[in-house]
């Protein structure tokens, strides 16, 4: 397949750039002593774990089972980041718990105690990170107290090891510059956690905390021990107008042909909200559906399922019909979610990647 | 697989509300002696397109040649509601016409151009529907006389056949007792641009048109001969609030597990964009990510990817960690487009139902 040939709308992913932002955040966490564990969810690939594996991470980060069993399958040392307390997905996590390491990070006793008994039934140990809210409040414990009166449930339950605390910081959404005042706010309330484990005499070997956006401003909290950056992997439009990397850094892009000109003053491309979703920017919701990189003046104002609409009346030339235009998505990783198959570019010659841990039903 | 255990988030369809939708609308279609061509962009699903065939549609519409070849399977008259214009996509429709009736809805002389070299090239015909935009503004041409333009192109184009005319009234998204002085618009540039061939001798056996939410008013267009709803199948909450169906139509629904309940006054479900997407719901566009049947005082307020956090301080309960909830999504398309496969509920036993047509390159 060569690159005029590809079907659109495509998803390619340039190689030369993901090594390089793997490689940037791995020597920013060993700089700093910091043990790096990318999340998986923005590429869902194992050739991509495998390859952040490759370039210094530790372990790995997932949000559902289904995404730990394809990646144990190139990673020994997993982190569920997701509270994880049904059934289904315990019975599945302690299974796989008899030859990797698998952590959980959870919020609740009833968490503790599924899993706890999921580990029992199945004979295997499973590690606990306590969740802290730090300021997001989507998951995680209210306050430090409660971090240790759950702590103390997992510690009471047999067939769970409590690690330590794990911590996202979603709400840190300044450009990094500014981001040394919210994160004062993280190391706070780690540093209150702690303080109550100390105590206890109780041990948190590990902290798990950071996202993109403040993943290399993670030595400002002290307490960290480990960051779990994702889509910083290809970047997007989200983490470029946010100020956290450059259009340049930007691995992942949707290859799209315009297929109408009809309306005045538009242009029409073939990939609408199954191929870019509906996520707007978050630090410029009215920025439009993406970046169009071969015309930076226009905007994607619109779009329905399989058509993008852009206004061009700001170009200095019209995108002509049977046109091959590329758009850096908001938000590369549902995007992804979106595909069997990036084509993955390397020398020229894109090849089929397959999105392996996409689809998952848990 | 029994209900209870199903793996979470869920995509559950239930076939006698389907059966229901399906009979309502070849009922009637019938009744107004309209033919009846479901676009199948909102289920994907081969046995689901067979079975609209079954209950009285006379052929399917698509937006990707992807998904005509899926639907060939079970299908010998297909509509592409698409303009298509690429090589990678008009050779494989001129393939499928060898065996097939093809037709594509295009909007200018480029589509005519390629679709009509490719269909002389494996040595078949094309039907063409010339598409008028009739007030939605995203694809069609602009005005009668450029239809008739556009005809006369494909007229003089050899390997293409003149069908007659498509539009898309996406833009008449009024209740439908609302909905006549708006369809008279539409009535009146159909009928301009009929009036036209006509002068010319022309013949447009077929003009199609029709959306979900227009459906059932679709005798006030005498013009039409067929209609393409796509939503009607399933329903959801953009069909519910704009005041075309009941919650009781809503045949597809997301079944989540409450994951978290450590942020007082809120739960999060195992439910974020990843499956419920980031569409709004577009006649209500702060009524939240969905519809929480269990819970109608619930508004679903934020959608991460795989989380969904949900307000419940005006709930007499709050929903309990671990408890299954159901969710209406917003626009139910794209969400069945995530899913490798849906759960098909007849007499109580959900049956894997697979996703056909979706992730196709193009």
């Amino acid at each position: 397949m060569i690159m005029k040939d590809l079907p659109t709308p495509a998803l390619v992913i340039d190689s030369a750039v993901v090594d390089r932002n793997l490689s940037r955040m791995a020597n920013y966490a060993r700089q700093h002593g910091l043990a790096l564990r990318p999340h998986t969810k923005t590429h869902k690939s194992r050739k991509l774990g495998a390859r952040q594996i490759h370039s210094g991470a530790q372990g790995l980060a997932v949000a559902k089972v289904g995404e730990a069993e394809v990646m144990a399958e190139i990673c020994d040392d997993l982190l569920i980041a997701y509270p994880t307390l049904d059934a289904p997905r315990t019975s599945r996590l302690a299974r796989l718990a008899a030859t990797k390491t698998i952590r959980v990070g959870i919020d609740s006793p009833e968490a503790a105690q599924a899993l706890g008994a999921a580990a029992r039934g199945a004979d295997v140990a499973m590690g606990i990170l306590v969740e802290l809210d730090v300021g997001f409040g989507r998951t995680g414990v209210a306050s430090p107290e409660a971090a240790w009166r759950l702590a103390e449930v997992v510690l009471q339950t047999k067939g769970l090891r409590l690690d330590g605390l794990m911590c996202y910081p979603g709400h840190v959404a300044q450009p990094s510059e500014a981001q040394a005042a919210p994160l004062r706010e993280v190391t706070a309330r780690l540093e209150a956690a702690l303080a109550i484990w100390k105590q206890h005499g109780a041990q948190a070997t590990i902290v798990s905390g950071g996202s993109t956006p403040t993943a290399f401003q993670s030595h400002l909290v002290p307490q960290y021990t480990e960051i779990r950056p994702g889509t910083y992997i290809f970047n997007d439009m989200n983490i470029v107008r946010g100020g956290w990397a450059s259009l340049e850094d930007c691995a992942a892009r949707i290859i799209a042909t315009v297929v109408s000109n009809a309306v005045i003053g538009q242009v029409v491309i073939d990939a609408g909200t199954k191929t870019l979703t509906s996520d707007r920017c978050a630090p410029a919701p009215d920025s439009g559906h993406g970046y169009l990189v071969e015309y930076p003046d226009a905007v994607i104002t619109k779009l329905t399922e399989e058509h993008g609409q852009i206004d061009i009346r700001n170009c200095n030339r019209p995108p002509k019909l049977g046109e091959r235009v590329t758009v850096i998505p908001n938000h590369i990783c549902p995007c992804v979610n979106l595909q069997d198959a990036a084509w993955w570019l390397e020398d020229g010659t894109p090849e089929p990647l397959p999105i392996n841990a996409r689809g998952k039903l848990s």
